[in-house]
């Protein structure tokens, strides 16, 4: 690290390439010539055009999101979603929630407000630290979507299959897209927050399927219509200019990377080097179950809560901060989104190390 | 200007004070010693807290926000608030409304998926180019508010005075707000989006009479209730963090140049050089009519679109950008918001005087 800055673990917002934020700032006044910044253009200027179109283009290349999907820029994030969901694509019916995690809870009770909320699954008995198999998946004939998150960042498990489903699959990717390639075709609807793997917080990115376009309530607000949306190319209203921008540097980056391959070797680099240590260590243990264990949330405890709090803070006397466990959980998570080095997990690792030997 | 950059008259989102934006740049890779970006900060970290309450409370202090009044830090700008406002303080009745303008007629027409709408004024028949006198509004004694949009950028017409209503009144104030002085214990509701006179895209200041919260339609969306939201200080989600930032820094700038009181001279002075030279001219001449003009939108014409074509062209050979007007009114439209210098000003009226010599 240059530039006297932390290795941040925040679960999101989180961290951004290093580079990215340097193009940013050498950007930041006077973004190619245009004499202005990208934070005072209009959205409808051919400069911004140019912006907006080109991190489309770069998102359907990397996540190859083929033509029967839109991708749409908008804002609110999941919360927004969570209403948006039912609100376009459950006809007042019926549909099927997996509830793995605390987002998909907050996404399955704002639904109801909507129709039917089936609960396919609920992995709250054994404190979220598992993901069920397909064949525990209680799926409803009528359902008009299948809903699950397939990152849970409170409680570090994430989905290592996709489930195989007769209703269209809705899936909230907020913490792990573009970490490992993902068939899109086989989703009805994908979205994400962009905090913590693309972008500053502020932008939400749906890929939807067109062909599920359309049938929302009367009473859906304008500006959460996919299908509005789809037909405005998502300039219904202006949209978070600076987060398509930043999104725009960081899929450059991703690009750079290796793209959705580059970013899962890395992802699985990252999560090798703490899994392994939590699996060995005497003092730390991993709480999702293996075979559950996400690759971007990495939770983790001593068992004794003072324990914890001293590593948190011996942690940060080192320059790795944010590593206090969400308020629900408890312990220790380390986030370690596409952007997070993999010398950022290595000075953790070595920490954690430390920080053992001296209390075993 | 230094650093290559223009006068940028866009509409929205629009210039930024040029010392705000090289703050942003100073701080961009490691905000005052923490290592990170604001970009990168949890929006529950002490040190995104403290941006935060800092920008709300400079806010309170700068439009003297009475404590009946929440601030509130949300996304979706205007568009989302064409459907909150109905929905929250609707009830399923009536509401007034006025239509100055695009804005205002958007409104209405979202507002009608959720009650009665009446039109408490139409400016249509005159090409919006002026606003009514309060004896021209027509009340409705069922009325649960009546919405009006202080200044309407596409027409560049404003209010000059606060309508006298038994209703709570709601206004769209996001192309004046903190130009001039406001009575705001006179408002239910006051939104604006901060593209124009506050801060980057992507975030929209509500500021609401605690007392009319807590009404909303039962399928409102949780992220669309005024209540919900002052429940949670507007964290119920993540907030737009890095636009929350630079509008904090963009307080700073505003009290520096003397707060609302600053502005509002600023304001009225940039509007003379402007109206007095389209008074005096032998070839342009304004829209609206002489007591309904906006100090922030002043929008002229020659009479003769392939004119009007050429003198912007002109004048953005002379680094006075975006200075056409919008699509449905032609002619040309120069947006003079907070952050735009009196020197902008004055360079674009010696470049009006320029072009009206070659041409009359």
């Amino acid at each position: 690290m240059t530039e006297d800055r932390v290795y941040n673990f925040a679960a999101g917002p989180s961290t951004m390439p290093e580079s990215v934020l340097q193009r940013a700032r050498a950007e930041l006044m006077n973004y190619r010539g245009t004499g202005m910044s990208v934070m005072e253009m209009s959205h409808r200027s051919p400069a911004f055009a140019e912006i907006f179109q080109d991190a489309k283009t770069k998102l359907r290349e990397l996540l190859r999101v083929p033509d029967t999907h839109e991708i749409l820029f908008l804002q609110g994030g999941a919360t927004l979603q969570f209403a948006a969901i039912p609100m376009n694509l459950m006809e007042g019916a019926a549909a099927d929630y997996a509830i793995t995690g605390n987002f998909s809870a907050k996404a399955a009770k704002e639904a109801e407000k909507y129709g039917t909320v089936r609960i396919a699954c609920d992995t709250a008995d054994t404190g979220h630290n598992r993901i069920p198999a397909q064949t525990e998946l209680r799926l409803s004939p009528d359902a008009k979507y299948f809903y699950y998150c397939a990152n849970n960042t409170i409680y570090g498990t994430e989905w290592q299959y996709i489930p195989e489903t007769a209703a269209p699959l809705v899936c909230d990717m907020s913490s792990d897209i573009l970490s490992r390639p993902v068939d899109v075709s086989r989703f009805g609807l994908i979205y994400a927050g962009a905090q913590k793997n693309m972008a500053p917080a502020g932008l939400t990115v749906v890929i939807v399927d067109k062909r599920l376009a359309g049938r929302e309530l009367p009473y859906t607000p304008q500006i959460m219509s996919y299908d509005t949306m789809i037909r405005h190319d998502s300039l219904l209203n202006t949209p978070p200019c600076w987060c398509i921008y930043m999104l725009s540097l960081e899929l450059d980056w991703l690009k750079e990377q290796g793209g959705v391959e580059g970013m899962e070797q890395l992802k699985k680099a990252r999560a090798k080097i703490l899994y392994d240590l939590l699996d060995e260590s005497r003092l730390f243990r991993a709480h999702a179950l293996p075979d559950s264990r996400s690759d971007m949330n990495v939770t983790f405890r001593t068992g004794n809560a003072e324990l914890d709090a001293e590593f948190i803070a011996f942690a940060k006397e080192r320059g790795l901060v944010n590593l206090k466990g969400h308020k629900v959980a408890g312990g220790m998570r380390a986030s370690v989104y596409n952007a997070m080095p993999i010398e950022g997990v290595e000075a953790l690792a070595a920490c954690m190390k430390e920080f053992e030997q001296k209390h075993v």
